[in-house]
């Protein structure tokens, strides 16, 4: 019985919202949550969708109506038990997103100059969102889908603001945002929380720096700060264009993105580095760290003969397919001399001479290995899902970022010294090689990541939970808007107070001129009028 | 049985560390608590022992070995059951403190010229604060009482910062601290942090501002900032002094406060206005809003007798002995006016007319009087305990702000519409009718209170156990370290970036500066070359 569904009445704001709140609060404090509220799920395909699973299928266990919307080249619904699925026709087709899908993968084994690579990436990022922007002008140009929604009277929208749909959706239904994330580009969610973030200390994206830094490196963090900002607006360009058209303002995504009623930040600070946070940021890093199930019977067996020396868990993610030929002669080359065994998530072309040692596997149950006790290192491309995964488990790493967020995840792991970083550029047999010796047998990689873990899995609350608590809160009070600091009032002079410290500096200028004006002129009497005393001398 | 007890063997540290934090998760994820820690608590009396004592009591029911470190002259242990109390002598009387006190008390009637009421508050926290100071002397030269706080192993010390007493006490011991407290004069307790606390919208202590400032108010608040940070060396000059001789090194109290591993702030955003927080800042507003307990009969009888019209709780808090007689009297006129009954603590002299629907009591339960269904308005003085068991219970106020953090905590309320104040200088009898009256009548007090509450109530973890949970966390990993931000390393100029600002302000301009004569350069030589062909022509 969905007794604390909010009915949309039409009682006057004040008095209604007080009564409501009043009610939420008697319902919570007596129930412990709120029963069938309506929520409109807009996911982003692929690894973002991992996380978000967890916890949209926890909303439906708990009894909300959610609504999946799902574009039709996507299956995100698969498998959901308990939702309904709203899926929207686009003007783009499985292989066109296949395509974009296949270029990014095979360009992440292609070395550009330094100078270029920043741009590529960005590039990259670009060409990868604007089919989905595409998409998503198909949904909100679409009159009978949109018709249903407007008819849903949703209480809150759960969504991923690395894409526009979900927040554009919110604003024009009216709806409070709750925003599921690992980060934005260009520090778009520091702007969007108005989270401060000082460049001294807290590292760049992009930045290969960790919290520590020397001056120059500040320079450069503090030089990437200012190209962000310009960036930004590249970046998101086509968000911009689609908001302010459909919305019919003048409104960019910046903007639009400042409305989220509460942040669900997948890291915490055993993962980053310790840095300000806002009132309505809540850190819910290691929310896909699953209890582990058992492996199946050949896989147990496989591992567990690896005896004292243990196993090593080797995969790149779901987005890399195929990998070139010469590194996958390198790595198997490396593990024919390594006493450790091998379970290696590949789906590309192999040589027939496959070490007795390695296990190929199409996919593998990566949670449930890492949680084996013989697991004894974790080969990963530093996804934050797998980096979570290795935390929660204690095992340290051998780590070759590809793209994204994966060069800063390697860079803040190598810092905690829990993980060797290998550059996916210069495989070569011996690196491998002695980038898992270093790792397996100096022993403080395991007693660090062992800390790690220890920090990261002591919880008052569950990330999971935490995440269903507050999604559940902005359902409870409309928003959370008593979160909401009146710096997205300001402009980014007033933030800054920079008027303020310009007056002040004119008044302080003023009065030191005066004053300076006052010594000349009272030092040129005096000088007159001892030189007229020396000349009536 | 104390499983999780921490020995403080001789392991080398990096290994010891490691193997116990596993061993702390185990027992955590198992035990799902640390059991028998040595807790060394070093408490500040008066109403900072009220919220603190709440934890207190709680850490000894789940089993911790608390050790309550107290001055003679004071009687906090007095009740606490369970706990060992070190009592030590000092070198001044109860009279003595007692007189400060009176002083204290007397003086907040006395209206003072704006200029120089900062001033007076200042100077009267430093004659509060030096006693204690003194006091602390006492306890550190103290060889016998220190002799037995080294040999108890203590695990953790629990202190309000207020005071210097148990920081001094966590760093000569080498053990982590966990700071309880509202707030810190001339925002300390942000440089404690490192918490960013932007003047632009973030309210200076005393400044009487909201969250949405204008440009003056911005100016006047910016101005406020500079003068804290030379207060700040004044107010605290006696902690620095006795904090740099006692631990023989040359170290302020501020850089001491930095070291707390965890800050329990007694404040959340029903409250204060939304601002940027650390990640090791704990927020526990509330923690003192206990389960309301029955009336006594007598008490029973004259609230419920109230009627429709309920009753108010007026009360100024323990510091206050004595009220002035003519302001009684204005009190009581008003009192006379309305159809609510009034309880009121009142210690001083009364006239002897006080009219039938007031009740006058020496001392009065103020939370449980609260969390009557009949408590219509409550008349305070804005103490954060008792704005507190205000929100809690939904209750509007009448507010009358006295001296320390309670202007401020009195501006926090009328901004957000759920108060109006008195001005203790100008109480007349129709100044306070016309303010009960208001709130009485004017339902959006009481409906924007019960929306406060709303939100304040929606906790994922109740204060109490939140701060248990952090202060068994410190237990358990020997601190917080994973929370401490590199930014504490920085210098101020290193913090805010002016160095790497200049820096590249010099290189732009250098740039400008060769552009700029470049162009001047080639703008000569065409000049010349134009006047060369002229004369050729």
């Amino acid at each position: 019985v969905p007794i604390c569904q909010t009915s949309r009445g039409g009682m006057a704001g004040g008095v209604r919202s007080a009564k409501l709140g009043f009610l939420a609060w008697l319902c919570f404090s007596t129930l412990g949550a709120t029963l069938g509220a309506k929520v409109l799920v807009v996911p982003v395909d692929g690894s973002h969708w991992l996380s978000m699973k967890l916890l949209v299928k926890e909303l439906i266990v708990r009894g909300h109506d959610v609504v999946l919307l799902e574009p039709e080249t996507t299956a995100l619904g698969k498998g959901l038990v308990g939702c309904r699925n709203e899926i929207y026709p686009v003007s783009y087709t499985k292989e066109e997103l296949g395509n974009v899908l296949k270029q990014l993968q095979e360009n992440v084994f292609i070395k550009l100059p330094k100078i270029t690579d920043a741009y590529v990436n960005v590039q990259r990022l670009i060409d990868y969102t604007s089919i989905h922007v595409k998409g998503c002008e198909n949904l909100l140009y679409n009159q009978e889908v949109m018709g249903r929604l407007r008819l849903e009277g949703f209480d809150v929208v759960l969504t991923d603001p690395f894409l526009p749909c979900g927040s554009i959706l919110a604003e024009t239904l009216s709806v409070p945002v709750v925003y599921f994330l690992r980060g934005l580009p260009c520090g778009l969610d520091e702007i969007g929380t108005q989270c401060p973030s000082p460049p001294s200390y807290v590292p760049r994206f992009y930045s290969g720096h960790s919290d520590t830094m020397t001056f120059p490196q500040r320079v450069k963090n503090m030089v990437m700060y200012g190209i962000e900002s310009v960036s930004c607006r590249i970046m998101y360009a086509s968000f911009d264009e689609l908001a302010s058209r459909y919305l019919e303002k003048d409104i960019s995504y910046k903007d639009l993105v400042r409305r989220g009623a509460i942040w669900l930040l997948r890291y915490d600070f055993a993962f980053l580095f310790p840095k300000p946070m806002m009132p309505n940021m809540v850190l819910i890093g290691g929310i896909n760290c699953a209890k582990p199930s058992p492996l199946s019977a050949h896989l147990e067996e496989f591992v567990d003969g690896s005896g004292d020396d243990g196993f090593i868990v080797f995969t790149l993610g779901s987005m890399v397919d195929k990998m070139p030929a010469d590194m996958t002669i390198a790595f198997l080359d490396a593990f024919k001399k390594i006493p450790q065994r091998v379970v290696w998530r590949h789906t590309g072309i192999l040589p027939e001479d496959v070490p007795e040692n390695v296990k190929i596997m199409k996919w593998l149950p990566q949670n449930d290995l890492l949680a084996h006790p013989k697991a004894k290192l974790f080969l990963t491309h530093g996804g934050s899902h797998g980096i979570y995964e290795g935390i929660c488990h204690g095992v340290p790493m051998v780590m070759m970022p590809l793209f994204g967020d994966q060069p800063d995840n390697v860079d803040y792991m190598v810092a905690r010294g829990v993980a060797v970083v290998i550059d996916v550029f210069d495989v070569t047999t011996e690196k491998v090689l002695e980038a898992i010796n270093k790792v397996v047998n100096d022993t403080s990689y395991k007693e660090k990541m062992v800390n790690l873990m220890s920090v990261h899995q002591d919880h008052a609350v569950k990330p999971l939970d935490l995440a269903v608590f507050w999604t559940e809160f902005v359902v409870r009070h409309q928003g959370a808007d008593h979160l909401r600091p009146a710096a997205h009032n300001l402009n980014w002079i007033q933030y800054h107070s920079l008027d303020t410290l310009c007056l002040l500096a004119a008044i302080v200028m003023t009065i030191a001129f005066l004053g300076l004006k006052c010594c000349c002129f009272c030092g040129r009497k005096c000088c007159v009028r001892v030189a007229k005393k020396k000349k009536v001398l």
